[in-house]
């Protein structure tokens, strides 16, 4: 097999297609997930028409850095949480030309992190350029953190899926 | 199997323990890559330890605008070549704490890049606070851009695994 899970390559093929038609560009926003979002979306050989970049910003600081999360925030409220995934994306769009981009923060486990949020919660945010940005949140109950991995790739991979086919 | 392969992730995991024991944290900057070297430092467990984060820059205007890459080079001299390369380890290095960046810019193919650079064609930058950037060049002969992919990957976590061992 290839570097990376095929099911994830094809998810990924899927987005960059509906971007393409829809004529639209994609930046990530990356915490637990490490930047796989972005190895999966730089993937195929038409990816350089729709993807722009992301960033990885798996320490608070880097969150706060390179993503101007807020501090206070994350020094009150931790890292996991709906408002932490939203000025992920929002910040991750403002750093780029990109029109979407999609954030990921949460705990894949198996432990919980720092701030005690527990194993497999995930929060994914969704801005696009002159809406409102959208975050979801999700708990899986999978042990294996790399369940909750593929998991959260996928589910991300479809949110710009679906918002790129009503772009 | 899990999201990404088993190779890559038993040498991220050498690469962390290494870290760790060398007191050493480390930040990425990936073009043809998309993200997949932080994707894989940031898999074990003991990541957090050591692991700042990455700045995936797939776009030149990504690569100026996110980690500083000179414009002109980029428009005179295209993305691949060991200046870029340097400069994008060096612009992560400044935007992190890391004590390390390891940055990789390359054509994966199968197609030549937009300035005609071959497939195959990589350059891997090293920056160290305090201590001069390294670039080393290499042409992979694989045809197959997910086994030269797998390739750059290695290569850079290896060259990670090195620093750290005389850091």
């Amino acid at each position: 097999m290839g570097c990376i899970h095929e099911n994830l390559i094809a998810e990924a093929e899927a987005v960059v297609e509906r971007l393409r038609e829809s004529d639209l560009t994609v930046v990530t926003a990356e915490s637990c997930t490490g930047g796989l979002i972005a190895a999966c979306l730089s993937h195929g050989k038409e990816a350089s028409r729709c993807f722009q970049g992301g960033f990885v910003v798996y320490t608070k600081a880097q969150k706060r850095e390179v993503l101007g999360v807020n501090d206070r925030l994350l020094s009150e409220q931790g890292a996991v949480n709906t408002e932490v995934a939203r000025q992920m994306a929002e910040g991750a769009i403002k750093r780029s030309p990109a029109s979407l981009a999609v954030a990921v923060t949460g705990v894949l486990g198996p432990d919980p992190d720092e701030d005690n949020n527990p194993p497999g919660l995930i929060y994914l945010g969704l801005a696009q350029r002159g809406k409102p940005t959208t975050v979801v949140r999700h708990q899986a109950t999978a042990v294996d953190p790399d369940v909750t991995r593929e998991w959260t790739v996928l589910r991300a991979l479809q949110l710009l899926k679906q918002t790129a086919g009503y772009g």
